[in-house]
């Protein structure tokens, strides 16, 4: 013990002197955010050259707000917060930082914030966006041979705690928006915290989570294939190159995958197939291609990728209803009986309208779905909630 | 393909209008850095208002270069540069700031910096760094019970390609620096890049890498376990509060989590240890700890954690000489003849003395090592050099 204080002293002189330089210690010992008992937080940032300092996030009414300063330390303490997962940036003089006091980062697409929780009470969406003192699943990035693709591709699986007792497991396939990748789910959508706090109060079965890639044309998320160190952009994995082979088509070489690596039970009453945006795209195709394979189907603010030559942003339930594939399609998948075809859109989501002449066309066929509707538009604050509600649907 | 060229313009024009104000889109179209066919690097800031735009990097003579503008747009061009890995960020009217156009990161604690790779030839540093087409291995970051810390912890394994096919592998076990995490050797150190490079080419053999996380009074990397989203400091894990029990106590259930999960080789030839800074030291008290363990031992920057009551950055010839448990330990160590015992260190490192005399204490006990000695300090440079070495003369 006396050897393990001595070594800490000596190293933090050492941090303090020589090492200084090399710039691998605390540039500052603020702390920021600052969540408070009361549900507001604290925001702090050292800048005593600066001339103007704002937080902007997506908290505040205006977007917006304006930080004050006093010897060089600039605050801002937000109204009462409701619990939810926030992100946030400093304006620094009119330039866009993250906060240097913070390490909590997220990405979309080449967009950085920084981010905070606010909980309140056990078992609201913070304290289930939160890592708890709980049961915690592995999150594997691995490689899977996909001969439709003609590559190697990566994928993130989530195994639930408990996996290596050797049960076999359910699995949920979630796909990911346009400009995300195989990383998305477990970031932006805190998908390992939400079905480990989901299982281990027994709200959702232990299941296994499969996150592909959904940019038919990468091998995997930018920086981690051979294409280099690019800049991501929004459909660029979708365009440049125009991929060879759809995300239905290429489907089977993941499950393939999924059911000869991990311990898995390989019915259609334990496989469920969600994704957002794009994502709900693929889960919409996935799903009426493979009519009897999924017993549990989420489709989370879906781009309908609606087929021949029209646009998707011009479908409506004319459209749909003079396209005889889907109609048969549709009508096969109704005949196979899934347990649940569920849709949740924000009532804000550009895409509510084209949500909501599918489900007139899916009425039309008296097909059977449950509709979720939230506030808000097109935003992970949903995709999060409704991985929440989907999740304790499931395999049940 | 008609259909997905139709859905990629269609969401293209959303990008530009309706859906700009969520912020889920490329702020700009700039590519920075980018690396010259010459081996000069371009950085480029899109910046009207900014009165004085610096780039700060280690690729730098001075650390700062001023970059000039034109029309807004401010620019700097490097001298070529050898292949390595090289860190940078832009200072904006004195303020530290990412490049917004480029979403590569590396987290040193709580020091964010952008980061490129110069490669010049296949196989030199850069293109051992990068990701390159070559089979790659898989990275699970897996949670294992500790019964002697009382607590379940995050690790981050690497399995080889190929881990699938059912053979059986060695095991290097490679622990990280002060203020480092589970997470430091799979980012800063680019080890699932340098292990699927060096087994490409079949320039070391395939191999499980085993990253525990070396704070002991810690589950997991700041954010990954209950303590909440706090602010990671150099020490704070070994000091808040001082741990129980010390890495060499508490290294069996590390070794057995992975020698009952993984298919691996259980023997001392098949078993290898290493590590860097603080991780250098724990290699170093868990290797005469357990004395035929490891038929592989590699120091990297090591700070020797010498027991009794002197202070570790006091050590020298006379404090090693005069510790007769050290002693009998480094005897038993030498009795049970390890293959190799390496170790490494920068001629500018302020641990090179104490290095130095520990070389000096092992050469009066005719304790045979290899020593390589490069060019500066305590730096990420230099670990991601030792691993590259390491790695290709363990289990041969």
């Amino acid at each position: 013990m006396k050897r393990i204080l001595l070594f800490i002293s000596t190293l933090m002189l050492c941090a303090m002197s020589s090492l200084a330089q090399e710039a691998i210690f605390n540039r500052n010992d603020l702390t920021s955010p600052e969540v408070n008992a009361d549900g507001t937080v604290t925001f702090r940032l050292y800048a005593p050259k600066a001339i103007t300092v704002e937080v902007q996030g997506d908290f505040l009414q205006n977007g917006k707000a304006a930080m004050k300063e006093e010897n060089g330390l600039w605050t801002y303490t937000s109204e009462s917060l409701a619990p939810e997962l926030y992100s946030y940036h400093f304006v620094v003089n009119g330039i866009d930082m993250l906060d240097p006091s913070s390490v909590y980062h997220t990405r979309d697409i080449t967009t950085f914030n920084n981010f905070f929780i606010v909980t309140r009470n056990k078992g609201d969406v913070g304290d289930l966006y939160s890592v708890n003192e709980v049961p915690h699943g592995d999150v594997h990035k691995v490689w899977y041979d996909s001969p439709t693709l003609g590559m190697k591709r990566r994928m993130t699986v989530y195994t639930p705690a408990g996996y290596d007792k050797g049960e076999k497991y359910p699995v949920l396939y979630l796909f990911h928006g346009a400009g995300g990748d195989e990383e998305a789910w477990t970031t932006l959508g805190r998908a390992a915290q939400i079905l480990d706090n989901l299982i281990a109060t027994g709200k959702a079965k232990p299941m296994i989570v499969v996150m592909p890639n959904g940019n038919m044309n990468a091998q995997a998320a930018a920086g981690e294939w051979s294409k280099g160190m690019y800049k991501p952009s929004f459909m660029q994995h979708v365009s440049d190159p125009v991929p060879t082979k759809s995300m239905e088509e290429s489907f089977p070489d993941i499950q393939k995958y999924v059911e000869s690596h991990y311990n898995v039970l390989k019915n259609r009453q334990n496989r469920a197939v969600a994704g957002l945006s794009m994502g709900g795209g693929h889960t919409y195709a996935v799903s009426k291609q493979y009519p009897g394979n999924f017993d549990y189907i989420g489709l989370f603010s879906a781009a309908i990728l609606y087929g021949i030559n029209a646009n998707f942003m011009d479908v409506n339930l004319q459209s749909l209803q003079a396209d005889q594939t889907l109609s048969r399609q549709i009508d096969a998948l109704k005949a196979a009986k899934p347990k649940l075809y569920w849709i949740g859109i924000g009532n804000t989501d550009f895409l509510y309208n084209i949500n909501k002449d599918y489900r007139s066309y899916l009425d039309g066929k008296q097909f059977p779905y449950e509709y979720y509707e939230s506030e808000g538009g097109h935003i992970w604050r949903n995709w999060r909630l409704y991985l929440t509600i989907f999740a304790q649907k499931v395999f049940k």
